[in-house]
């Protein structure tokens, strides 16, 4: 029954099934299928999803599901696994794909050489549609997609591709090297894979040939693969930018979950207690004006929502190369300025409820002056620090949030507070 | 010279390379190829800084662009454009283009129908690869790529489809629908994109025929564009949560950056206010023991941190549809749970600080009992409101930071300043 309702479905959804219902719901289900588990399936898993269920699995019944897999779903499934399971999952591919595993897993993680499959169809540039047409029709163990047949030289160097549709579209007689695309171009095995899902939104690619160092063809990436990395790398971002590690998933458990938030909220504490410092160089002075005391959260939290604003667009614009050298300069003129406009807004609106809320004319004209230096640091820090950070090769997403909100909790308290003790008081 | 540095160029990087410069160094670049500018160049540029380009051009140069694109990049091109910019474009197209367009523009925005291209090759289901492959050579007109044959009943239905790839590796007798793929899936029209994008991604889809309520296919979908939407939609997600309009680009200028950024800072100044209200309701206390207003400052930032963390997780899980129904029972557990176990952690580390720094028994009480209660609100809130957003069908991106920070500053301070006074005063 479980079979019957699960076979039409596609493995992705079978995939977020398993990931949705509890750890024993999963092992029910996954007892009610004895050593059926599909590879595809397996290969939709989120990783913690994986590791559990592999751990459940017969080392047949692993190996079974992995041997139709291309070989780059075989490589995502294994290359964070340890050794031992990995051995056996490769003891089981038939030997070209062995060999195509262990040489992708030799290439750095996240890079070019982990994404693509050695699944490809090749041909020498001199053949006619006609011959690339038999070959394909007699050749054994095509990839199950691909989109082009790569022209290769001798050294196995590819040199250009042909679609399948120009192929279908030409006539027997026509030379493979006269119908090639314009839009070739090859990728670097190890090239990093935030830069090959880069290539392929950027150049609208749906599959590429990978070569090595001389340049000789080792593997095809497709776009699907990419388009999982591009969103994995999208994924990343928003998830660094909260203080959350990219590694968590909505399955998590409590005590994952807790492992990948706290200790970004460690190193918040710890820059929150700086903030407080600050504040308590001030105490004679709240202690006097309780006002200060009301006011003070207001100063900080449109610094930190001004500069979160700054640094999220310049983390995206760095992550889309669309922040580069030829356009920095003008960015952060730019952040000054709206830092500046934004500051003088809220220095107007702020004093005018100051006044109608406390009446105090000179304290009014301490939390204007508070803002516009606020929000003037909040905007330049937003874009200067995510561009440092990215000039130290550190991820901006990581570390931008922490920093800039450091600055602005900072500069806001020591602002208000102190301009409010030298006018006031 | 210009013409000779840019030919070789991607028109993504010319487009890009046109963003990046300033406006009149871009009317300057543009001056100097005049009546030249490319269709695909424009249909890679930034809306914005399209639209700029688009008003310089002569509308015989704007036709003469956009003739050769495919329809579903003039429609991209179009469909923000005034009407009479829109109709000098649609004029200069062929008739079947132009119906094309116009039927795409009659779909809602950000539709499948304004995503799908009329260029799209059909088969009826009974022919063989052979005449398949005659009719190809022979056809006029095939789009540029397209990696399917779309088999159709005689109602234009689309039924199955074959793909490139098993038809030049299949016998010229054989019959198109003994080739098929079982991956197939139609698109409805109407689909908004970022379903559609959802399905590219989570089907490894390469292309899918898009029909209309009857079932008839009226055009195709590519993943190129579905990658895109995929990347806009996560872009948004970014942007929303920092409160910036998703309009916003690196490329924009001040007034389009203080117009995309203030009036969600004027929501925060407002949300910000609310906070400081519930500040003012403990004066007293505050001007009797000023070290409250040194350390509340703490207990609004962690929890405005940790219900950040919380609600950023569940807003990617609802935007890639991995909190359902069948999970979110368990992940309102789960974010209770981590809250709690979050606030026991600082309720100790916080009180140890204090007593270390103030060495108020008292006091240390009080904030660990403040921040236990603001961090379980906060990772509690942190999914209650996004999930309550969508079901509102709001945009849990756009307001669940508001939300989340103001019930954890109103807590955190009520808890904390209220707490203080009960106990100590
Ligand atoms: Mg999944
Ligand atoms: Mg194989
Ligand atoms: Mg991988
Ligand atoms: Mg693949
Ligand atoms: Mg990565
Ligand atoms: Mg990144
Ligand atoms: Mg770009
Ligand atoms: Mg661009
Ligand atoms: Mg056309
Ligand atoms: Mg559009
Ligand atoms: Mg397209
Ligand atoms: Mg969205
Ligand atoms: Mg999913």
């Amino acid at each position: 029954r479980l079979n019957e309702y699960l076979d039409p479905m596609h493995s992705a959804d079978i995939a977020d099934l398993l990931e949705q219902v509890s750890a024993p719901e999963r092992q029910q289900i996954l007892s009610l299928v004895p050593g059926q588990i599909d590879g595809e399936v397996l290969s939709e898993l989120d990783e913690g999803i994986r590791e559990e269920v592999i751990a459940t699995l017969a080392p047949e019944a692993l190996a079974e599901a992995v041997r139709d897999l291309d070989t780059d779903d075989v490589v995502d499934l294994v290359e964070f696994l340890g050794e031992d399971r990995q051995e056996a999952i490769l003891g089981a591919l038939d030997a070209p794909d062995r060999v195509a595993v262990q040489m992708a897993l030799s290439y750095p993680e996240y890079s070019a050489g982990r994404l693509m499959q050695r699944e490809f169809v090749v041909a020498p540039g001199d053949w006619t549609v006609g011959q690339a047409i038999d070959f394909l029709r007699v050749a054994e163990d095509l990839p199950e997609q691909f989109y082009h047949v790569i022209l290769v030289d001798p050294a196995m160097r590819p040199v250009a591709y042909v679609t399948l549709g120009r192929l279908l579209a030409s006539r027997r007689d026509v030379r493979l090297g006269s119908i090639t695309e314009e839009t070739f171009r090859t990728i670097a095995v190890d090239l990093p894979e935030k830069d090959v899902a880069y290539a392929f939104n950027q150049y609208h690619l749906i599959s590429a040939p990978v070569v090595d160092d001389s340049g000789r063809l080792v593997g095809v990436i497709t776009i699907d693969d990419a388009m999982i990395v591009l969103e994995e790398e999208a994924e990343e971002d928003i998830l660094r930018l909260a203080g959350v590690s990219d590694e968590s998933s909505i399955s998590d458990g409590v005590a994952d979950t807790v492992r990948s938030r706290l200790p970004w909220l460690m190193v918040n504490l710890a820059t929150a207690i700086v903030a407080s410092m600050v504040i308590s160089l001030f105490e004679a002075s709240l202690a006097e004006l309780v006002a200060l005391a009301v006011l003070m959260p207001i100063i900080a939290s449109m610094g930190g929502n001004a500069g979160t604003q700054s640094l999220t667009v310049a983390v995206r614009a760095l992550a889309t190369k669309d922040l580069t050298r030829s356009n920095l300069m003008r960015v952060i003129r730019r952040e000054g300025a709206v830092g500046l406009v934004h500051g003088l807004v809220f220095a107007v609106v702020m004093s005018a409820i100051e006044l109608v809320w406390f009446g105090n004319a000179a304290l009014a004209g301490v939390i204007a002056m508070a803002m516009v230096i606020n929000l003037f640091i909040a905007g330049l820090s937003g874009i200067l620090v995510p561009v440092t950070l990215d000039r130290l090769k550190l991820d901006p997403a990581l570390a931008s949030g922490t920093f800039v909100t450091t600055v602005t909790d900072v500069v806001g308290f020591f602002a208000f507070l102190g301009l409010a003790t030298l006018v006031l008081l």
